[in-house]
């Protein structure tokens, strides 16, 4: 269940995280929850429709075999299921003008109240579990909702501000980079027992690392400048061949939202644009470019077994910054290593099924195991997560040009 | 001027085109105006914001050196000057979510009021050349405007009604095809005098026609439908070859917003999908359609130059149906012969100048004369065109593959 | 019959033309046969094979019901016949490394010996214009043959000399650009009478051609290198805005073949890499260079039928260079007025049907007709074309984007 | 050193390698040594030059200071070293009609010439590393070649044959698939010891494994068909996502080189198109495709790491047939149990570094690492590799879409 909630009942839960969504859109305006900039960013109000989507069809109607609330809806708001059969093109999404985002919302309502009614009514352990997995996933769209936000409101020339932010420190001083060493051995690596976890983190199973040190804090934005500045960007000595060719087809010599002003880097937040704040975590980058920083650094970046031993070892929760922060935007170190929260740390690893893994059969087996290819793990959530969502055993992925996410760099190295 | 406007003051003009509109987008939804499902089709806020934009750079900004409004909306609203500046990318016009609607309705009002200003205020003659241009620009963005929010419309699922149709005719009852004799000689082309026309338009010249004959009416649904019924989209040999690659590349066998329905033709209209109209003309189909449905009928399609004879001859437009006539599809040809209004008739004239053709120097310039390649010509309007706005040397182009317009076929033919 | 041969039998034609295509290849090695480094260009081998299986197929096996000399070749030398069944993709010829080019020349060998019984031998009437068709047909990939081995050659880094040329003239001595006036009426175009013209020729017709000026010689290196030099190739004014694309897109800013080599610049020949000879016509540009060209001179281009009636009056084939002159390559004019020779010009026409045009059935009707959309006509034959193929009413075809064949411009103007 | 030849000289194992090159190109004509009829098959004729270029840049000018042969052999014959300097683009090189391949030859010889004086004359430490270097990578060029020609010939329609095969077995027998287990436990990894191997093998270190049973022969042509007799190709369920989307693209539903015959599958090999052999060992296949038979079977293919110790403990380059048994195409299993030869086999491990992985400085440094993205590793050598080219620990890497190396299927298990 959803972690910090054990006093809550499964229907307080169901109607905290589905209020959770529509808060987050309360600061957008009609047009803004219509568009589909570039196919990797959805419509907010397609995030609304395929959250509910969810629990009407794999509850209401494949447990309960409940009516459709409207048959077009199965069309526009399934995501990828294929066993659930056809759908909107991915790339199709910004095409949907109607149903209205009002429409939308007495879709949600109606499926709320369904849910209500049947969570009300001592549930199944069927229902239960599904209900459980249902709010995983609609919080695993919150985190993608924010990404979508920013990213339309941050490619409209006027950058509007979503939401004033609480406070961006704004001091320079950062504390020189430590390593933190981890012993070599045999660990026991993904996640067992009756707590809720994606299928990708079951398999619980034994690895064997060498030593290695991890930076007790992120990369930053200064430290990702003098990269720029030392033309990291214009020398093919620190890059992939795919990452190499990657930059130079697409353009690209800075962070996505960094913007030269005047001769100044500014950063688009969703607080709007602001100057670089040279303390804070480096954001919105790919793995070509984390991959890239980390040669030229001379270091690597941490496996992502590696980097589960150090969570569990040294993560905090409690002193990391997550989306009920309200931040929405990685913050400076000080006290925490930032293991959990402000930006999702690429991984070494590449995303792939565990010892033992088998897919679950029917829709639901295509959760995880069909995209574990040509991705690349993160770990750790960022201040886009909520804070119940994730665990030192999450695994999450993105192709290697991703970067509308809020992904980061933490270093790692050898010791021999 | 407006010609329906004689009597009429410009600043009356001004209003009343103005008003059309933002009546055109009455029916609209917040979302619907903000998407662009496909390159060719704009916004409907991206129209409303470009129209304010034309009379706001040209007239108040260009002649009077009026300060901009916001600096931003250059960017955002200019449509294809080079000479203007910098503008954000056609193919991008759909992720303006921000100006809202109703920032862009505050924009229109603000300009509205300047130009009332100027316009109540003894205009120069220069103002007032730009505003009849601004005002025909407007008219042409409407016509745009019907065709974006029906392609919209169109592709969304749910099918919505933007309008509910006044009438549309069920006869199937129509006359037979017959061709009216054009003697061969000399006729002048294009437009002289002073009242409105294009630069594109002007240049009256001479042209040798050798004898034709025109149909009397366009070609229907029901004609086409037998072009369909023969495998016309399978046979290589009606088609030209780049029309024949494009049918293949894109999968193309019926015209746009066709949708076989339970074995039964079915057409997307502004009033929703209703059952083919075997009566009524086709529409929305492309050039290499029109050509290929002439080709296999053993026919042709006019020359620009015959059209315009033809109609000079024979075309009424008081019989014909515009956007003031508010059924907004092409009605069964009844009396009216149709050169004008219904649909705008493809032709088998390239877009090329006239004969003495200059263009504008400056941004004016780039009206028309720099689209004057691999295109081709339409004419007579359509019922989606203002009235006031067609006249028989009016010159619309279109590539070869377009069909989101309302465009349609008149066959022709030689006499020897 | 081909022009110059009048005295000589059809089997000497057919032999002669045959031979030429031969004799064409001799510089070359084998592995320039095989290549295709761009789609528009085809394999040398393939040249030699398709002529081949023209007379095979329309004569061979088409009227006299023959076997296949093998079934494979059809397959493999169909050009753009639908009508003649399946064919390899125009794009995968470069991939024919098989048969070999010896094994063409059997192939070659095999259908001559065919040919010239039947030849020798009462040949019916159709048998004979089918030979006719087929020898300008093979005339026609003569010329496109040199385009093909001038791109291979020409960009190979190697630049290797095809043929040491005979004399380019390197007197940078030109004649004042001066216009000769042609009266306005009306005139005949087209061809009429038994003599050979392609079908996109005939249909003799009136055009009616107001007073014009055409330039008494072609465009000047020299002339086009000022061009350049005023940043014409980067300002929007002077081109057609899907010509502003194009140069944008594909980063264009000199004529294919020009290299600058230490500030000076040279163009690749068939005779090697050679500075530039600023006497000589510009060659090797797309119509959107040339109609860019033309708005910045203030002058425009011929239409093809003020072409035509120019040539009718001052052409003269006598004094004009063929490739039978050897040259390969556009000498500056001297005496002659280069209607014909040198390059082709490129008109400000549209290739489309003449009044009373139509299509042949079967094959043969996918000669010319099926091309007749968005491309441009060019006229009066080049430096690579044989003299007995070229006529004052022959009407060549490109898009506007192809430049790899001998293609310049002649300024015209109007004259009030 | 080249591992069978331990009691020859140097000198006379690159005279050795350097003429198995040679040989491999015997069969061919002229014209098959320029083509390149996709970007991943390069023409025989640049394979020759590349190795060539490698010897001569690295070890004749990069040690020695030597004069370049011909300095356009730099930009011509270099593969992707960035440091070495500009380079053809991969996709033309096809375009390299000259030097021919007579010119390549001697460029061969005159390298070798200079390369026998050095090689007998007490060559330093350095030089005979980089000769090592320089024969292996010539080895792995034998093997690109290999397929490169299959591809070059396989994809004329007229199939012709490379060589004659010896003997492809026709017998139906196959044993039935049974599994070997390896117990779970610390297994060391990757190479150590003067021996050669690349950088990418390594870093010997310690993996800790699970159980596992690996199938004890290759999946057989007859029960890929089995798979493509169930509809493996069109149900979504066994695919991974990007495979699906991939197929779907491609139209792919069998492997490369097969063709269905009146009914009955063909194969094309090196000698000819044959009917398939329900016994040898499907191949030609991409990492999709491996994956998703696996799936459909409800097995797995090994990790790099358990293939490794499989075949530490069951491997025997004796009984496995490579490019020396002159059969070139995958054979029955027979006695052997297959891990070597034969195939390539997909694992289903991602291609990254090693622990304690470091690129070498310079262009060499470019062999390996920069390609450790979005790859699969193969391991085991195929029927096109040279015997003494292959080790246990030799990492092989394609991209999941590449099938135009002989690669194959091993099925493998997990134990409880």
């Amino acid at each position: 269940m959803i972690e910090t909630a054990t006093e809550s009942s499964i229907l307080e839960q169901y109607q905290n995280v589905r209020l959770q969504t529509e808060r987050l859109c309360d600061p957008l305006q009609a047009e803004d929850f219509a568009v589909q900039p570039i196919g990797d960013v959805s419509p907010p109000k397609w995030h609304l429709g395929h959250t509910t989507w969810f629990f009407e069809t794999f509850i209401l109607k494949g447990l309960l075999n409940q009516e459709s609330f409207d048959s077009n809806y199965d069309f526009l708001f399934n995501s990828y299921y294929e066993s659930v059969g056809a759908r909107i093109l991915r790339t199709n999404r910004g095409n949907i003008t109607r149903p209205s985002v009002d429409a939308i919302r007495d879709y949600r309502k109606a499926i709320d109240d369904r849910m209500a009614k049947i969570l009300s009514n001592n549930p199944s352990e069927e229902i239960l579990k599904l209900t459980e997995l249902g709010l995983h996933h609609e919080q695993q769209h919150q985190e993608l909702l924010l990404a979508d936000i920013k990213y339309i409101l941050g490619h409209n020339p006027l950058f509007p501000t979503y939401l004033e932010s609480k406070s961006v420190s704004k001091s320079n001083i950062v504390s020189p980079l430590t390593f933190t060493k981890v012993d070599g051995g045999m660990y026991a690596i993904g996640h067992e027992g009756d707590d809720f976890a994606y299928d990708n983190e079951f398999g619980k199973h034994h690895v064997f690392l060498h030593d290695f040190g991890f930076a007790d804090r992120l990369t930053t934005n200064g430290e990702f400048l003098e990269f720029i500045t030392d033309k990291g960007y214009s020398d093919f000595r620190h890059w992939l061949s795919a990452g190499w060719q990657w930059i130079q087809d697409n353009e690209i010599d800075h962070p996505l939202y960094w913007h030269k002003i005047r001769d100044e880097w500014h950063e688009y937040t969703l607080a709007g644009l602001k100057p670089i704040d040279l303390a804070a975590p480096v954001t919105h980058i790919s793995y070509f470019e984390a991959e890239a920083f980390a040669q030229w650094k001379g270091k690597r970046l941490l496996t992502e077994f590696e980097w589960e031993v150090a969570c569990e070892l040294y993560g905090d929760k409690k002193e990391s910054r997550f989306v009920e922060n309200n931040i929405l935007h990685p913050s400076p170190a000080e006290q925490s290593n930032q293991l959990y929260g402000d930006v999702w740390e690429w991984t070494g690893s590449s995303y792939l099924p565990y010892p033992f893994y088998e897919k679950k059969a029917g829709a639901l087996g295509e959760y995880n195991g069909k995209f574990m290819i040509n991705q690349m793990v993160l770990r750790g959530g960022s201040c886009a997560t909520p804070i119940s969502h994730i665990r030192s055993t999450y695994r999450n992925f993105f192709p290697t040009d991703a970067r509308w996410q809020f992904t980061g760099i933490r270093l790692a190295k050898w010791l021999k």
